[in-house]
């Protein structure tokens, strides 16, 4: 079994958090381990945070046309994906590992339908110690996943698959730290 | 294709929380997109918001005297109903689209017994920017709906359906922003 | 300390099932632990299960008339009670301790707006072992409430409070097991 | 307040599935109400489905360096992508309004380094009544943003934003119903 | 950067599940990418499983003697812990990342006070395709917790330790594949 | 049907938590009602808080060798346990019925491969109105419990069943309040 010592250059060095492994034990502690971690802001200062994310889902011009006319067989489109996007801003400390529990004060969802496309655009805002973006970004592909699913009937072709459907242009728009 | 210019008027009109559409994009943009959201508090203060919920699910007579007999074949009505009241309360955020994330700092589920029906109460007390009485409510309805739950296998006619049982008069008993 | 042998008139007595408690074991267990169960359907058949579930929220005429006018300020009340409704009929298990995890297999909400009120009913489907009526009545109390978070500025007074504002009638309308 | 009965040319036709609104109610019922749903799938036949999907998340040379050399400060980048793509796979129910409760049956992700990306890929298979490439979706964006997550430090700019990075590419790459 | 190719002799060789990656194709990926899965098991039987697990809470006399009396401060530790095991044990698949979302068919949790302990047995049953032990052993660590929980303010030091206070003894007691 | 007013002295007397129950109302309130709760803090000061927790999995030496060889299965052991152990401090509000909504700041899981067994640590810290040693319990439990369930393969008897697999030594480290 191999053996190995834990270093001294711990990359995490605040003192209550370090592990209290004393020296020479004969333990085997993998090298990431002392990596990997949610990182400690507790010493951040509480400042306004805002971020928004957008992306986009390319779809048929027929679907585009259906959305268009409120024509879609499971419902409203934009207000589903809005619900869908709000749901996923507020649920990102849940489904991403690294992320921090930031009670969130303010979400919003914004849906354009443009030619070749559906836009998605969320944004974050919140005083906390940490920044919104990946809320955001949790908040805008759960938008455009909803999307896909309320069109899967228009998108597939003969063999259940989707040759024209794609999500892409998840971007980081605007990050803002401290009133604008 | 509708071509809609986002209009002036929004009703959202925080400087970094509007959308930056420029003018005359040629988008179409449904006019409920733009007043849809999880509204913006970040500005509001921190104060104390204690709100306390009730409802009432009405039982047969039989159903009655089997919980106040502590002989419920799923167990023990009174707690059970408590626990998923709070954790009904807790949930809320997650359950409700448009509730925020508010950090409760109190939480109590009452379990009444009545001659005709279980009234279920919740208070919930945070020091938080927005008020309480949605998670309040939330526990209630988890709390009653967990009664229903428990003593179906009394409340059901032959058929398996319910033509007595009703969860009815849920109500905000009592909202408080600040020291009472 | 209190010395209770477990007695032998189980309720649940299905083999494998039961506590493997000696006979005379010298320890203390409180009479309903051994009636606290999510029951074992694992025998059951699996049958066409159908429920329906409805409920109201009473509401200002003036709330009638902006949700009619597709005016109320959080956005689209229809689709987001809707969404909120599915969304808590997929979660009855997760809410409700003695639930099972159905997979269900359709479920809708309707919302009608009334002369005083709002209705929400909620229809599941699924193949299962067990009746989905918990899962529809779980969809129409978040439809319900969802319904209630949106319109709170309008049917608030000015203490904050709601002197009009309540959810009733919360029912189950059909039960069908098997194909009707 | 505006009057309409519900046609009787409703999308969703299935008898005990329908709503029992009787003939002349005079319910206002919004239009998209009765097209609404999560789809019946009750009467489907249960076959083995199996989708696999991907994504890209374009980054920096040096992070994409940072990676491969397994300095990234939170952690392995490639587990951790993993795990939050399986958890999206399996939460797609959950976070996608429409979507059902499927119980899969297997799931996995590949991450691989690309010159100027990952790419992450997630297949999913399940015996069930409807397909699996929600899930397969679900899976790749949480997947990608797990990477967005733990880069962000190097990807940020003086800022605190993200020129470079985006997602992009995600797309279903095949869906097989039955056995291949 | 390392470019290494994919080896043949992957352990995951079902044919639709493997990646489509061609040969010579010029990525690095990391060596247990190809192991690390949520198991297929699409193909094996659907087969009675039962799976009964329990562990010990360590707890001070004078807390024995308080939970013996009903005297907790927070309410009926039985119930609760009760409860808390259930819901354990139906989330296990969340809160594993390895485990499947096996639907649940029964679940019962059983608390023993002994001289210096509470024990948590939780048995749980399922007609699925792969075992219920993980989902015995997570509900009896959360039942196990709440107990930890509910009595802390007996089992703390002055500096808010826990010098006495312990989970041991949590293992599989019962596994049985199929009718006993 | 049993009759019992509310006593007076009840534990819970902050003025506007207490129940609203007049004087000789004739219901039944069990009396445990009023004592379960989860503890109001809203009046507590914001505090630096940080607690460690730890536990061990007893496994073969076989399995032993295995993870440290990175030979397991399923994928990367220390990575996996690692962020099922993030996850399950973040989620101790909702696994434990009783604990409060605390938002962490900062969470570090430690996997340690001993002789005989895994060691698994969970440090949590957070500014908050109460202490955090729930969260780093619930941490460490799905740690290990992540870790049992990617050796299963490794562990099991003929049978199926675990005769050597054991969690136990789940303690609290160290628990300490303000700056250390």
């Amino acid at each position: 079994m191999p053996v190995i010592n834990v270093d001294s250059d711990c990359f995490y060095d605040k003192g209550t958090f370090l592990p209290e492994s004393g020296p020479g034990g004969n333990v085997f502690i993998a090298n990431y381990h002392k990596l990997g971690i949610m990182i400690d802001i507790s010493d951040k200062d509480i400042v306004r945070r805002y971020a928004k994310a957008s992306g986009r889902i390319y779809l048929k011009k027929e679907t585009i046309e259906t959305i268009s006319n409120g024509k879609v067989r499971k419902g409203d489109v934009f207000t589903s994906a809005k619900i869908a996007g709000m749901e996923g801003a507020k649920e990102a400390w849940n489904r991403l590992p690294y992320c921090h529990q930031i009670p969130l004060e303010g979400v919003d969802v914004y849906i354009e339908l443009l030619e070749d496309s559906v836009k998605a655009s969320c944004s974050v805002i919140a005083q906390w110690k940490t920044g919104v973006e990946m809320d955001a970004l949790s908040g805008v592909t759960s938008a455009l996943l909803t999307v896909w699913d309320m069109v899967k009937y228009i998108e597939k072709d003969d063999t259940g698959n989707y040759p024209e459907t794609k999500i892409s242009d998840v971007i980081v728009e605007t990050k803002v730290k401290g009133h604008a």
